[in-house]
C-alpha cells in the first residue's frame, strides 16, 4: 500500500498509473507535480490526482512513493529539485524509456546513487499523450522492466515491483545496459524507421500523390510516426549508442536486401521474406496466447 | 455488364472481384482457372466461381472479360497460354502490383501489345491470401489504377473501368512507369522495410528476448511482414529499378538521421520527427475524410 504517491509529470504514463492504483485501492493520496498548472488542474478535474504542487520540494514532502514520469531530458533537473526534500521512507522511481541515462542523471543530481532509487520502464503507451489520454487499464498485463542499480535496496525494489503489480503489470528485472540494447531493437529502431520513412516520402516531389495512393498497410506501418517528437528526440539522444548500433545493423541488412533487389536475386529475396514472415508469425502466435505482450 | 468473366488465379484479389461483381449483379457467369484443382473446387464450394478449368485455353473460351490475378512471375506463361484462345470481344486485364513488367510480359507473349489489353492494379489487399480470405467489399472505396498502353483501345479501357466501379472502386489512370515509382514509395518500400526489420531482429543473438519485449507498436509496424513472400519476391524483382531507387533514397535519409543520433543533435532530430508527424497526421486527416484511401 502507498500512503502518498507523488507523480511528477502527470501525462499518459504518470496519469494512467495514478488511475490504476486508485482503482485498485492501493494508494491513499495522489499528489501531482509538473510545470504547467493548467494541465495539473485538468488532472484534478479528471480525478487522476487529489491535488498538485508546482514546487517539486513541496510536492514530494511526506510522499512514500515518488514516480518521475517526465521526458528523459528533464530527469536531471527534476532529481536535483527534489533531492533535499524526499521523506526518510520515500522510494524514488521513474518511467524513462532509456535507463542508463536516467541512472547517470540521478548520479549527477544526487552526487551518488540513492538506495531508495529504483529505475523502471513500463513497456506501454499509445501514440497519444497527455493526462486526458490516460486510463487505468494501460498497464494491465503489460511488461514493466526494473533496472535496479548496485545501490538500490531490496526493500525499495520490492515496493516498486508491488506498485506496478497492483496496476496489473508483469514486472521483470535486468541491467540498465541490457535494457537499453533490447529496447533499441524492439522499440527505438522501429520508431526511427517509421519517422524516417514518412519523412523520406514527404520529401519526394510528388508528395501529395504518394500519400494519396498509400494503402492500408502504410497507415499501420507509420502509426508510430505520430508519437511525440520531443519524447523520441530525448530517447534517441539518451540511448544514442544502442540506437546507432541498431541503425547500423539494420542498414547493413537493408543493403544486403537492396543488392538482391538490384540483381533480381529472387531466391535470396524469397529466403529473407520467408524467414521474416516466420519470425513475425511466431511472435504473434506467442503474444496471442499471452496477450500481456501486445 | 459482363457475360462471362474468367478469373485466372482465384485468390484474395481475383476471388474478391468475382464476389463483388456477383453481388452487384454485374456478371452472369464466372469461370475460374488456375493450377490447383483443389483450390478451384474450394472456390466453387464457396460460391465465388460457377465452374473451373485448369486448361487456360478452355477457361478463357467465350469470356468477354479476363482477369489475370497471378503472381507477377507467372504473368508471361499465362499470357502465352491464353493468347490463341481469347474471344473476339474479350477484354484482358490483370491485377499485378508492378505494371511495366506486366506490359513487357504481354509484349513478349503476344509479340505485340493487344488492343484488348488494359493493365490494372487494385490498391487493396490484406496480409491474408487465398480464396477463403476473399470478400465482396474488398474494393469498396479503394483505388484502382489503370495503366493503359499505347495500344489499349478506349472501349477496352472503358469496360475495365466500369467493371472495377461496379465492384465499388475509384478508378484512376496513369502511365506504367509513374505507377511503378509511386507504388515503390507507398507500398513496396514499406514492405521491404518491415521484412528487413523483422529479419534483422530475428538475427540478433537474444532474439527470443527481443520479441518478448516488443510492444504494441511493433505489431502494427510489422504486420505487413506477414504478407506472402512469393508475391513480394516477384514485386521486388519486377519493379527492381524503382524499388532500389527508393531504398537508396531512404538509406540516405536514414544516414542523416543516424548522424544526428550519433552527434546527440537533438535539434535536428526534433525537426525530422516533427516534420514526419505533421506529414503523417495530414495524411490520416485526409484519409479520414475520404475513407476510400484507407
Amino acid at each position: 500500500m502507498i500512503r502518498r504517491l507523488c507523480v511528477i509529470g502527470v501525462g499518459l504514463i504518470g496519469g494512467s498509473l495514478a488511475r490504476a492504483l486508485r482503482a485498485a485501492g492501493y494508494c491513499q493520496e495522489v499528489v501531482g507535480a509538473g510545470r504547467n498548472p493548467e494541465h495539473l488542474r485538468q488532472a484534478v478535474e479528471l480525478g487522476v490526482i487529489d491535488r498538485f504542487e508546482t514546487d517539486l520540494g513541496l510536492a514530494v514532502r511526506d510522499a512514500d512513493m515518488v514516480l518521475v514520469a517526465v521526458p528523459l531530458g528533464a530527469m536531471q533537473p527534476v532529481f536535483a529539485a527534489l533531492r533535499d526534500h524526499l521523506a526518510d521512507d520515500a522510494v524514488l522511481t521513474d518511467a524513462g524509456s532509456a535507463k542508463a541515462s536516467v541512472i547517470e542523471a540521478a548520479q549527477a543530481a544526487f552526487g551518488r546513487l540513492p538506495d531508495c532509487f529504483v529505475p523502471g520502464h513500463p513497456i506501454a503507451g499509445t501514440e497519444q499523450s497527455g493526462v486526458a489520454a490516460s486510463f487505468p487499464e494501460l498497464y494491465r498485463g503489460r511488461r514493466v522492466i526494473l533496472t535496479p542499480t548496485e545501490a538500490s535496496s531490496p526493500a525499495a525494489i520490492a515496493r516498486v515491483r508491488a506498485m506496478w503489480e497492483a496496476a496489473g503489470a508483469q514486472v521483470t528485472e535486468m541491467g540498465a545496459k541490457h535494457h537499453d540494447e533490447v529496447l533499441a531493437a524492439t522499440s527505438h529502431l522501429p520508431h526511427v524507421l517509421a519517422f524516417a520513412l514518412v519523412e523520406s516520402l514527404a520529401r519526394l516531389q510528388d508528395q501529395r500523390e504518394v500519400f494519396e495512393y498509400a494503402a492500408g498497410g502504410f497507415r499501420d506501418f507509420t502509426r508510430i510516426a505520430s508519437s511525440d517528437p520531443v519524447m523520441w528526440r530525448d530517447i534517441c539522444v539518451a540511448n544514442r549508442v544502442a540506437v546507432h548500433d541498431m541503425i547500423e545493423r539494420f542498414s547493413a541488412d537493408l543493403q544486403v536486401l537492396d543488392r538482391a533487389v538490384c540483381a533480381g536475386d529472387g531466391e535470396r529475396l524469397l529466403k529473407i521474406f520467408s524467414d521474416a514472415r516466420q519470425a513475425r508469425d511466431r511472435y504473434v502466435e506467442k503474444t496471442d496466447r499471452d496477450p500481456g505482450n501486445e
